[in-house]
């Protein structure tokens, strides 16, 4: 038996997904629960960086992970494996989540019962940037072998993050990845964006990371 | 100065993207143009190969390339520098391109002095899958380091390819990534899908891929 839900999420009707997202917020603060909106390439690692996260912060605070796909379930699975509760929202062939589509899979999850939900958007570096999905901040993983110059390809994506994650640095000698390059570029779109460097795999880059979540998660729910 | 041109083609108001993608197949065939859509996560290395792919053709058919992208010009240019005649189609931030669109830039280019034309769809799994182009074949590049169980998420896109290329075959030995597995969720999508694992860094598997692309063009072109 699955130990997590599947709810398919609709679109809503609501022509004004700005103000909707700002209301959402709004609610989230109201119940003390933070919520990050985790994007990315597909493959960029998003779930192997979650269950490494969860490990870390388990035990200090309440996280859920509201996995949105395509169909499949196969995140759902491993975050459920890897001891957190998780819900798998499907979006229909949709590519991206938008105020409403969220605030249904809030509701199912029960987020009132969280310090932090993350939820991991669907993999692409187009769509998700242009819906503001009513999360507390947006945090975004680039892959060493994607390549640097990814920030000159997707703009908005890399605007609209408040952090990026540069995952996959176990393989740089393997990749032609100028690291200070891409900083520059991540910079010329988005000057005050945050920039850590990890591997999801070993686990380097991970104290700076989880510290910087655990602030933001306090900061949010004491304040 | 540039040597491509750029050009911003706007979304049709067609609402039948079918029929417009079946008539543009037509106009294709009479004027003997081979169009081949190229579609793929950001990074799998869709220029890389096409660079190589070209240096291998250049000599037997006039090749054009389409680079559609959000908003850069980084592909034209090395695409360009490859000797390649190139034309960059910004999407004005859409994340994929319908029939009108890739007609809009096939009328621009020139299509008909062309035996083949490639369109570098915008990186993407999910959007680009749902839309016909009007292309004659529509090939993927699945990279090693975007995983294997990218078929279990992205289902549409491997049902649409003739053909998935395995791209960074180079790098397997550092990431966890089973080929056979990957075969097996391709062939649950798309029973009838070629799979070529190549490098586009090195060359291997490029006889394979570039005899597949020959015979395709001269089916297409001499018919």
């Amino acid at each position: 038996m699955k130990e997590f839900k599947v709810i398919e999420v609709k679109r809503s009707i609501l022509e004004d997904n700005d103000a909707d997202a700002e209301k959402l917020r709004q609610e989230l603060k109201e119940e003390g629960t933070f919520l990050l909106n985790l994007m990315s390439s597909p493959g960029a690692g998003k779930t192997t960086m979650l269950k490494r996260t969860i490990s870390m912060l388990a035990d200090e605070m309440k996280i859920g992970v509201m996995e949105a796909d395509i169909d499949s379930d196969v995140d759902a699975q491993a975050i459920t494996e890897a001891g957190a509760r998780s819900i798998q929202l499907h979006t229909g062939g949709m590519c991206h989540l938008d105020a409403s589509m969220t605030r249904q899979g809030l509701l199912e999850f029960g987020a009132g019962d969280f310090d932090l939900v993350v939820l991991e958007n669907v993999g692409n570096l187009v769509c998700p940037a242009e819906f503001d999905t009513g999360a507390c901040r947006n945090v975004m993983i680039l892959s060493v072998p994607e390549g640097d110059d990814k920030p000159l390809k997707y703009p908005l994506m890399f605007s609209v993050c408040d952090l990026v994650l540069i995952n996959k640095i176990d393989v740089l000698p393997y990749f032609d990845f100028d690291m200070d390059k891409c900083r520059q570029y991540i910079y010329r779109r988005n000057p005050k964006a945050k920039i850590i460097p990890i591997s999801a795999k070993d686990g380097e880059g991970f104290m700076e990371w989880t510290q910087w979540l655990r602030e933001e998660v306090a900061a949010w729910t004491n304040s």
